[in-house]
């Protein structure tokens, strides 16, 4: 079990060093997260999925289209399917700033695969998906599964009128 | 220590399994996350208080009020008041949107009571508080507890001038 | 191992602390997580760099002029470069409300050493940077370092026309 415990804590370790990297836009670094052989899907289009290093690598160039950005990763939970394998689901809030100064924010999540090699823990398969957006943000990416309503449900009002409010923090 | 160490680790998993289940309304799997007796106060009207797994289960029904949310967690803090008890406070950042394309955006934390059952570690009380809220947010919560400046405080001037800014990302 | 994934458990825990006593403003709580010596850096100006635990109880006064904050920390990566001692990178989402209802956030990382003492780990040496702030948030804060894209580097087009967009989540 502590094994178990240090396999999580690397895998951990990568998933927030892809975003470090990813903001700093330190490229190489970032590559190293992966496996030869990834295979990494940010959306349905084929300008948004990279086969190997080195296209993924190139392909992150694209980030520079921003002026500065911010990737918060939280909600880690990790999976050991079998021996040598591990399945990471993650959030991230990505924020993104374009030279103009407007923003683009998802809400998105993270499903990855990650296998053990000699050199430790690498990510070998990623598949990007999005809760939500803002009307900033706009490339086309996966939506995020969720159940539908039974037929017929009804919404309750749960949401007050501003003038009604109490008790809240903002009385 | 080792077993401690495992403990924090299942308790943190299952607090990312309520924030996946309720964004992907899965609310079975949700529901078993809480003990049968658990009692939830989301805020301080009857409607948002929950007792029993049942209730609770159908009380998120009322999530699908929302096309899409995201909740995002973190500063899982954890402490054992005495064996087979957990208490535990973490962060979070609940995104929702309206069908209307509108959102709600809510600055929270988690103030819960976990106990050790056969089945594993399960929630059976659970209080949400409020940091902050936007314009979009008007739901009735419980705001979070914070001091107030001694008598006679005086606000210093910190804060810039846009146009005097300097040295920072936007120069 | 043990030793060291319970370090890491005990620096993080520290770290979500200074969060939840800045929110709470329970400063006293909050100086005891630094050394006597500490230095914390805000940012360039004289005004936001402390020198000292009671230095830095003192200049955290000055979030009273926020009416509510709320300190989102996550993306934590920990090392041990010698005995005794830990270097952490951590992210964090800092969200600010004035009396007026206006709002600043920064998207931001804590670059900081903690060191191990009898009473255990404490941090000795904070510095923040900013990766991103909104329009509300005019303090003067140290850009996170990123680097530039190579010479002649061109964008390419990935960002679709909101007409166009398929596939998301708000077809």
């Amino acid at each position: 079990m502590l094994q178990e415990l240090m396999d999580r804590e690397e895998i951990s370790f990568l998933l927030h060093e892809y975003c470090r990297t990813l903001d700093a836009m330190e490229l190489d670094t970032l590559a190293a997260i992966f496996t030869e052989d990834c295979v990494v899907e940010y959306g349905p289009e084929d300008r948004l999925q990279s086969h190997g290093r080195a296209a993924i690598r190139q392909g992150l160039e694209r980030l520079w289209r921003w002026r500065r950005t911010s990737h918060h990763l939280s909600n880690v939970q990790i999976r050991f399917p079998r021996a040598g394998e591990a399945n990471a689901l993650s959030y991230i809030i990505a924020w993104h700033e374009r030279p103009d100064g407007s923003t683009a924010t998802i809400w998105g999540q993270y499903h990855d695969k990650f296998v053990r090699t000699p050199a430790g823990w690498r990510l070998k398969r990623r598949r990007q998906t999005m809760n939500g957006n803002d009307a900033g943000f706009t490339v086309n990416v996966f939506p995020s599964e969720r159940r539908q309503p039974p037929a017929g449900w009804i919404a309750p009002v749960i949401d007050q009128p501003v003038t009604a409010r109490q008790g809240g923090g903002r009385t």
